[in-house]
């Protein structure tokens, strides 16, 4: 409300308790003030109510709320159902225009200020996790593998004779599918068992870049976060590679956010080689609804023709969801959340297993389920079920040796990440508390990991 | 959002959308201000998008929402469940004080302008529906009966030997129990038959009060809406004989604001005698779910005094609905729905029936069922049942000579308001659409009786 | 969804997810069907999914949502505007019918069981805060003091000839009003000083009996809630006397079920004597919005009387608030927030005052301020401006020797409860966390009291 | 609720009541069974409180909403902001999976419920909006750009050597895009113009096919919808001729779902010829916020192919407004919406300009603006900023001779589709209520065309 309106209210109400009403006003605007001076995620959590404020006021600055707006053409923001236009605060125009998703739109002053501030918000927190020197991030409302597709196809004018995609092997099926898809033709690496671990096998890399020639490859595609016993690309040997071989470097990161370990590689990659752009997923980082991903790089100029290549105006959703997250957080939610991560302590071995040592995964852990390779296969397909039945979900039974075709290229071992691991594991992620059901014999004990159970 | 955030938008958007933003804001911040400064019903309905912008405002000026409060009295507004201050816009701190309930709190400056806003805009709308000379109203969180009851508490203090309210007979549990509620015993008027129409018995009016004593009555206590055949009571008479013999006057008129011959009645009957206050009910003339009624009157001193007589902060429930539905009509949406009452064709003669004619009964009207006469009591149930399984709902079978007793009083012919009438009748409301089910011999057949609809 | 549905769903979706989904849905039915078959407040909160499920549940039920309804009455639960439909789940009838506030209407089946439920909970919530042996009790849109007020009228219809009512007294406007509205005469009885506390004189008490005559006396009205250095009544000593001289006794319990002392007086209370009703603000003890009361006591038929007593239907706002807030809450939860107060230590010594020593006293504190004192009463209204400028709300500074006249009443030394008390003092209540503004010479200085800040 | 909540509820409320609220219940069950057997878009509206009751029971089915869910993996449907969870009705998971964005996801059965049922409602309003024999299509959050783009690089594994898309120029950026973005060479025909009309040049068409070798081209990639004085594209002709060739046809048909004319073409062009899918744009056709489309065709195989190439699990969002849109609307309200629109009536000529005749196309309509001709071009420009400021928006004058640079490749008369047209035009849509400014000598005269304002 403005001045002359507070005024009026002083002639209802006393003055003293309508200047109290003004100042407290002004405590929210504050904060929306700082918030679109510094372009950063702020500190302190702001309450729902400073947060319904903002977005109210942004809808309000969007055509279709005009309260003497006449629209005839076909991009007017019209919305047949209140149930709709509520859910969405009114925003309706969606983000970019048909050259640029990260571009202003003429009618929509408050949907373009909301995709703005939300690329920047979420570019200040890429740096505050790890990636201190990244340049530039925009929101994209589309899955991580096909915002990896969409760099790909980007790349495509950058190098129009590239036909492969040279890809340490990780077994997520989107990642793969991310590059068939944009056309390309994917180079496998299979990694290499260093202990428990499964990392880069470096020198294959090297050997397939000079066997097919760097100018034939589009890119290398690695990857960060993953199922142990699979660990992080080796990032800086990659990127040193990369800037040696003059191949542009996209880096899968999906879920790498939540862990520091993730972030710094990418940082360190970008400081020692090069990375062209990290793609990461909304829903997986900052618990938002699925559908939406980041793409953030150092080169802005890249970034930009990347956000270029997408046709078409597109959904605020995601936009929307991760904003009113990181505002109802604050940096030191965000932050807090990130620390509450805590090791395992080791319960395997009281049930004759044990933890696979895979020190370079900060993300999750795998234990080994030997004494179920004394029994049928049908045991552990039964151990699955039973976490099913029980409600445990996110928690993996790999039973050793498994095929699986995707688009045509079988993966042996699909999984666990190798064609030659040997032996059933129990993935599952690190630092979530979770009733742990131990198979032993025919029958089923309870354990209780006792963790936190708090981003749960 | 104040000028500077503004200007630090143009710094992320084109300036000339922004501009328009800012233009779209004052859009509806004139709305506001008008509402402020004019303190009448908007001509025009508000969307939805101003009103809960306006509703935001306000909640931000009470102190439970200030960013910094520091609550540490028993009074704080605190709210435990999110579901709860979300529904209530987190106004929390109700409406009045414990001296009285149109009164300014000093933790709730938004809460209070909700409250003095609310009664301004109902004054206004009693003004535009006929009550032309009322002079002051507020709204109470309490069913009519109870208001009634209120009104009745505050009298005593100006009449403390009184013993007696004198009532007209209307056949409705609450306003014969708001009377014996405050203390007081009703002195029961019978209504006489004019024609179909039950009317106001003058003569036995004056005929008691001259038995009893003027002194020794609270008040007359008379109703303007009705079910057929009763009519309103002959209001200016009524109101010429309560100057003449200086007894207050409280008129129930509890769903009469939809009629203006009701909102007429009291108009003339303050013009030419004496009505100290008149009672409506929220929920049937504003369609507002059921609690809140309006005190109203035409000596701002004794509407004053009654709002004083509640002891303690209200409820701001049902002012939050009236506003929220008065804006969102506005006066113009209001009249017409008003004026959407239409007169009812007669079909009861193609049925041998015919409408009773009560002319003066602008709400409600009542049909013969002669046919069922010949029939048993049994029949007239079976008819009720049908409506009831077909959910016909608001319509009344009333079987002739029922008696009811109500807190030790006995009413003959209840719901035909009278101990004399001579058949059962069909009690329904004017110009509703709805399938008229007639009762034929043993057999039912339907009859579309095509009205208007828009109020359902 | 019906088991039909559930069918359907599994020709769209493999049968064993639909299989889980059911269960899950069962998971939620269970909660309600418990809530159901106990009337209890179930031990554990529920999510806000099960509880915004069961009240779109109960809103199904009510006519005006039924998908064909035809309603022609004036009691149809119309409704003209969606924010307000929305924001009551469309719950719209309110709760009672004429002749009851507690009754089950019949066109609103899920009102009617929103009603029934919420005094169930509440009873079982009254029982296990203390008052084991409660029998009955409702919750009534209207404030405390109306509550009062309701029960007073009440007890007029057993007492006829009563017109005085004996009130220990408490310096809190709408206690005293709430006689007044009532049509009766309040004989105070001043409080005596024993050490710091000023508590119940039971001898003036029962020389007030003797002097006007116990059956003049409508009742005792007690008080447990109040400011330091007043004390909770003593309730067993003056129900040993209510129920000697045959004196209905109301205790006005407005925030008392916060502390299990007050919630003792009044089962020992009823044990060795007679309480009639106790009253309780719903705001204060359940943190919800303002408007609403529990009226409860130990003989079902007087506690019926009373609900009986409410001429008319009543919003059902206030009922539906606390019954939200208790099922997100829980048993537990809600036990938990009260196990939250703790003792504060003595800071008021740093700064040569000290705390009043109220033991008896289970909600506030008071603190001297003997050195304002030695300066003019203005510097202690600058303490009191002081503190509203920085957001602290609640605590008082009460200064020495205040008159206040309230509806013709005259009470000295106002605030402090007293007339005879002889410093000005600094009230405020008992573990909350705030920072204490202590006044010393003409400066002020902060002293953080480190407390929990739970309730805030 | 089921039958035991149900009896158990009869001990609180009368049975009769009850069992009332159990039919009700039963009255929207029966229309969501109704939804699931036929999978139709209902004919008649739902009520708001069915849909949401009816999203309510989806979200109960999914995973993140069990009672006792325990989630250790990634992909939990956590959520940290109350906000974000409940504006998308606790629906969380999104749509599909990595192998298939049409598939069903084992954690979430309801949103996997939701995404089916809203395909197959699509498909059916694809039916009776004119495209009867359609056999498959998919909701994908994507923009009707990036959905042609997802079509391309599709064919694109089925023509591995195919390095053309045939074109029929339409000035809009992101259709020219959305084939760049895929990797191939647009081969623009420029249109002919017929009359006023610019349509298809079929004789080119043929002449590029076999210049360039069909075998080289991806498809054909033609256009329904468009600004006048462009028409939509000769479909049966071009659909014989893919079909002659052995050649894909991809149609653009982002807004041609509100015209018959333009589904009448393409069921033709599939009776006649080949169309192998059909894309439109969700907010243009459905009045839902931006940013999804709908993939269609005929061949149930190529669109599930489709479907399997997006990499990853997509949102939600989208889905959810255009199914709650269809059934608040209902089949009967869609079309209603549809049937609105109206002729024009010629006010051109007052003004001494005429409208262009383009019978062809449905959409959009143009008028010359000779008289500004004889004026500069900032005489256009003006008039357009006039427009903005008159907040009328949708209408464009397009200024004659403009060149454009799309992505490298230069338009010459942009927005008139041609290079060749003689005049200033102003654009706009069809059937629409607005206030037409136009423009005469230096001054403004307003007209106003009086249309219907259905839609706005």
């Amino acid at each position: 409300m403005n001045s002359e309106i507070f005024s009026l209210s002083e002639r209802l109400v006393s003055s003293s308790y309508v200047r109290q009403g003004l100042q407290a006003r002004r405590a929210h605007e504050q904060l929306i003030r700082l918030l679109l001076q510094q372009g950063k995620c702020p500190e302190e959590e702001w309450s729902e109510s400073t947060v319904e404020l903002f977005l109210n006021e942004l809808a309000v600055m969007d055509s279709n709320n005009f309260l003497g707006n006449c629209g005839v053409g076909e991009r007017e923001g019209r919305v047949a159902s209140g149930l709709v236009a509520r859910r969405h605060y009114r925003l309706i125009h969606g983000i970019g225009r048909s050259g640029d998703i990260a571009a202003v739109q003429p009618k929509a002053a408050g949907s373009s200020l909301l995709n703005k501030i939300t690329n920047s918000v979420v570019l200040d927190v890429l740096r505050f996790t790890g990636v201190r020197s990244v340049s530039s991030c925009f929101v994209v409302p589309m899955a991580t593998g096909m915002s990896l597709t969409l760099c790909f196809l980007t790349l495509r004018h950058r190098r129009p004779g590239a036909r492969f995609i040279l890809w340490p092997r990780i077994d997520q099926k989107s990642c793969f599918k991310s590059m068939l898809t944009a056309g390309f033709e994917p180079v496998v690496i299979e990694n290499v068992l260093e202990g428990d671990e499964l990392r880069t096998n470096l020198e294959e890399v090297e050997r397939k870049i000079e066997e097919l020639g760097a100018e034939n490859f589009l890119c290398v595609h690695s990857t960060t976060s993953c199922f142990a016993p699979r660990v992080p690309d080796r990032l800086e040997e990659l990127a040193v590679l990369c800037a040696k071989h003059d191949i542009p470097h996209i880096v899968n990161n999906a879920y790498g956010m939540q862990s520091s370990k993730c972030m710094h590689l990418i940082q360190q990659g970008a400081r020692v080689g090069r990375i062209d752009a990290f793609v990461q997923s909304l829903d997986k980082n900052f618990m938002v609804p699925v559908g939406g991903a980041i793409i953030a790089g150092f080169d802005e100029n890249f970034i930009k023709e990347i956000s270029k290549m997408y046709p078409g105006r597109a959904s605020a959703s995601p936009s929307l969801d991760v904003l009113i997250t990181l505002l109802t957080l604050g940096a030191n939610g965000y932050k807090k959340l990130l620390a509450e991560r805590k090791e395992l302590s080791a319960l395997a071995e009281r049930h004759g297993e044990r933890l696979l040592h895979t020190p370079h995964n900060p993300i999750s852990l795998a234990m080994s389920l030997n004494r179920l390779q004394t029994h049928s296969t049908a045991a552990v397909t039964q151990l699955g079920s039973m976490l099913f039945t029980r409600q445990v979900s996110g928690a993996r039974v790999v039973p050793l040796g498994v095929e699986q075709t995707v688009s045509g290229h079988t993966f042996r071992g699909f999984m666990s990440h190798a064609c030659y691991f040997l032996g059933h594991i129990f993935n599952f992620k690190r630092s979530r508390c979770f009733t742990l059901y131990v198979f032993t014999q025919s029958s089923v004990s309870e354990d209780r990991v006792s963790l936190t159970n708090h981003l749960l």
